[in-house]
């Protein structure tokens, strides 16, 4: 498999999964928080998926295309460990569905970087909100969702926000 | 349609162009010449797609994954105008599968390129042989073939070297 079979694959998965979630979150009300902007492609799928919501976007330094570049009202500006943090003031258990791509290329520090952040994301995820990520992560508030059809096991993941399991 | 799905769309199109264009080349003898590096990942598949032959790369500098960099002896460094016109001493009819991909995301720049690079790609290929190039472009010994299945006319394109038509 050649690097740009496996891109191609990777593009799928993500697409499939942002499409599901976007279906599982219809009965919930909320909106969306897109943890890194990049080239603002999947920001432009997420406004085209979810047009009634608003998507909030954190990002370290917008280079996206113009034509997808959030309102600035919507964007968060700066070190997603900072903005997170400060978010949870006003967005603490309102989010219905997050998407987490750090997408550095790095696969160990994508890795490093959703540790560090998951436990950011979890406090503003509304109850039964969805969170699909590219690297697989685990938290106590996070249970995993079946990949949708096509797209393998842990190539990109979705996780339903539940209440905290007991440690019994 | 998000940019995400076009986007989608493009890279399954360059794939299924070039999957097609190393069949239809199956019978002809001569090395590839892909016209620009950029991250590698065409170059990869090409690699994959071509196993036997020597692959000859265009490049202003090379910025791809260290997996994907060509071996130094079939790297042709600097401005295409400049290395396509030294490279015909050398492989003038020879190359019989190129690749054109200035994927500046400016259409209308890349579009300007071919229109540079064409006259300079045709004399290196060999009767026959095939150009898939994303820009659609036009010359008199090149003839439109039609493109893979599940591909729409123009979103990328194959054509065929052929003798010069006459201008009668």
């Amino acid at each position: 498999m050649s690097r740009l079979d496996s891109f191609i694959r990777r593009l799928e998965a993500q697409r499939a999964c942002l499409d599901l979630a976007a279906e599982l979150i219809r009965g919930l009300d909320g909106p969306v928080l897109e943890l890194g902007l990049g080239n603002g492609r999947t920001y432009d799928h997420l406004r085209e998926l979810c047009p009634d919501r608003r998507i909030y976007v954190c990002e370290r330094s917008v280079a996206a295309h113009p034509d997808c570049v959030p309102p600035p009202e919507f964007l968060l500006l700066g070190d997603m460990r900072d903005t997170l943090r400060a978010a949870r003031e006003w967005l603490e258990g309102r989010i219905a569905l997050a998407h987490l791509d750090p997408a550095s290329g790095d696969v160990a520090a994508s890795r490093a970087l959703a540790v560090e952040l998951v436990p950011l994301i979890v406090p503003l995820l509304c109850q039964n909100a969805v969170l699909v990520s590219e690297p697989s992560i685990a938290a106590p508030e996070l249970a995993r969702l079946d990949p949708p059809e096509g797209v393998a096991d842990g190539r990109y993941n979705l996780y339903r926000r539940i209440t905290r399991r007991s440690s019994a």
